[in-house]
């Protein structure tokens, strides 16, 4: 710890993305990333951007691809707001909507980024405890509180809240900001983009990482009344102006446009994960419900981190969190059909190995 | 104003960027951007990244860029940290380094996003008034302080401070650090990176937005002991853990490979200022002693904001700001020669408008 760091970076735990190996080739299903490459089209339309115009800055109200969004969700173009991936946006919303001194409240067991934004802009917060089969319940966000912020579906348990949940949260919490973080929702999950017209109140955030393929590009999207559009806006404005480049900007409206590509991956990704599903629950695996492009497994018999560990030396990364309540649980990306049956075979030699 | 904003939303002034106006074609010398394109080979890294790797996130930690960034300026990788353009790393240092309730200093006439900052973190700041030919005054950052931010050379003054002047700044503050923001460097000056071995409190900042020509990319740097680089990387994950694209990486990398296309433009530049500042004076204007690749000049009869408004309707955008002791000065990007030549075409002829 250096004398040079400010109080606030003294107490930082920061949070820690799943690695990215280099050592070797893994089959990696371990940061929810889509198996499936990018529309053709928006590869395309990267390349024919990569011109001289990269001598300017972007345009740093994301007009175009506003717009096109907009479009895409029946919305206007002031409910909506561009930035560099939905962590981005998650930690301009916690700046933007939620104060010091007024506790908002999120699940026990969600996105642990939460708790890393609480810290670095002096919120408090109080956990709102699942229940044995990770539901959560609703009645426990029907209470004063300083802002809610709700995965859905829940990350890393992949279970849904169905869309009357959310809006009976969001009806009660009228005097505070309801961040709805849907990184997963294009996998089964009915968004809660179509109650923004009625709730003032209401943030939803999506990213282009998962279902569009596009982690690593970086772009995400916050849909909202346009007052609270405009207050993310003015924090952004105070932090950088220009957080999406152009190569990203060009790429995600051609992601929006092409829907063909992404309703024929998405569905393939939901076809896999109903397969491995059943594959798992067949060799004795717990499979959470998941609505989401990855499941959240655990075994009766074996440790989920001996599993972990095995996995890894079998060439095949997941993620495991030394959590309190899901330390014997295993979150597994939904790969190929190929990958999942490669996963599916190293879950067989790892029980055979173990006398099951 | 909504009633769901933080307090700190509800208090800020956000920053302002440049117009980047869609009505016309205009010569577009007002944000400081590069009038050459990226080097071809960046062009063509770009082209061949963009391929179905972009559904993987970027490597968090930009390794392979940090590598080559260090080796360029004779660092060790742990010396280097990099993100999404000097506006964000210069929040991300605001926050790592500056405590509320711990006075830092920077001048009075400088990159205006600098109290923006101090305003988002609850930062409290001092100015330090510049002479009146915008010199700085080094011995009033020879005081208790909690930290200090220079701009070298200075925006939108254009004025360089010679390295010796830096150095003792540094020398003085000991325990506070000192951000040098060198943005324009690459234009003339002498960049503070070779104190960094003696002065652990030192941290400088530069950008491939301007010499390097690659605003609509969204790069920059942070050097300094590698004490402050991990303090950045503390907030930087407490924030976002992938700032910085897959293809934005690799650009980059290409870009400080590419030297010989780095040298030549920056002296073609170079040479334009020369020349344009020669022509400006001619014709009556004061121009400050510029090493940056903007000019910041001042006519003794007619008023600032008048030529900026009548160049513009002659389809000619520089920078005007409406602000105390600057508020006859234009800030004016060194374009092409061709470029410069039809600005100072127009400004005679705005002269000879008002009969001079």
């Amino acid at each position: 710890m250096s004398k040079y760091w400010s109080k606030v970076t003294k107490s930082l735990l920061p949070y820690v993305p799943g690695e990215q190996p280099k050592d070797k080739k893994y089959i990696k299903l371990n940061t929810n990333e889509s198996p499936y490459p990018p529309s053709p089209r928006v590869l395309e339309a990267i390349k024919n951007e990569a011109n001289e115009d990269l001598r300017l800055y972007p345009n740093p109200e994301c007009n175009e691809l506003r717009t096109v969004i907009a479009k895409y969700y029946n919305l206007q173009e002031e409910e909506v707001f561009v930035g560099n991936g939905s962590d981005e946006l998650l930690a301009f919303s916690f700046q933007t909507f939620f104060d010091p001194g007024r506790t908002i409240l999120f699940p026990d067991i969600t996105y642990s980024f939460y708790p890393v934004y609480c810290q670095l802009f002096g919120i408090d917060y109080n956990t709102v405890t699942l229940d044995d089969d990770f539901n959560v319940p609703i009645d426990k966000f029907f209470m004063e509180n300083g802002g809610v912020v709700i995965s859905n579906p829940n990350a890393p348990t992949a279970k849904y809240m169905p869309l009357k949940d959310i809006k009976a949260i969001v009806d009660f919490n009228k005097n505070s900001v309801v961040i709805v973080d849907e990184a997963y929702i294009d996998f089964g999950g009915e968004s809660a983009i179509k109650l923004i017209k009625d709730y003032p109140n209401l943030l939803v955030i999506q990213t282009l990482s998962k279902s569009r393929s596009l982690a690593g590009l970086r772009i995400a999207l916050a849909l909202g009344n346009k007052e609270l559009i405009k207050g993310l806006n003015m924090v952004k404005n105070s932090f950088n102006s220009y957080t999406v480049d152009r190569l990203a900007l060009t790429g995600a409206i051609e992601a929006f446009r092409d829907e063909e590509y992404f309703h024929e991956t998405r569905q393939k990704i939901i076809f896999t994960r109903e397969r491995t599903t059943e594959s798992l629950k067949k060799i004795g695996f717990t499979v959470t419900d998941s609505k989401a492009n990855f499941v959240f497994i655990s075994h009766p018999r074996i440790k989920a981190d001996i599993i972990f560990r095995r996995l890894r030396e079998k060439g095949i990364l997941v993620r495991y969190f030394e959590k309190h309540r899901i330390d014997n649980f295993l979150r597994v990306s939904i790969g190929t059909d190929n990958e999942m049956e490669a996963f599916i075979g190293a879950l067989n030699e790892i029980l055979s190995e173990n006398g099951l």
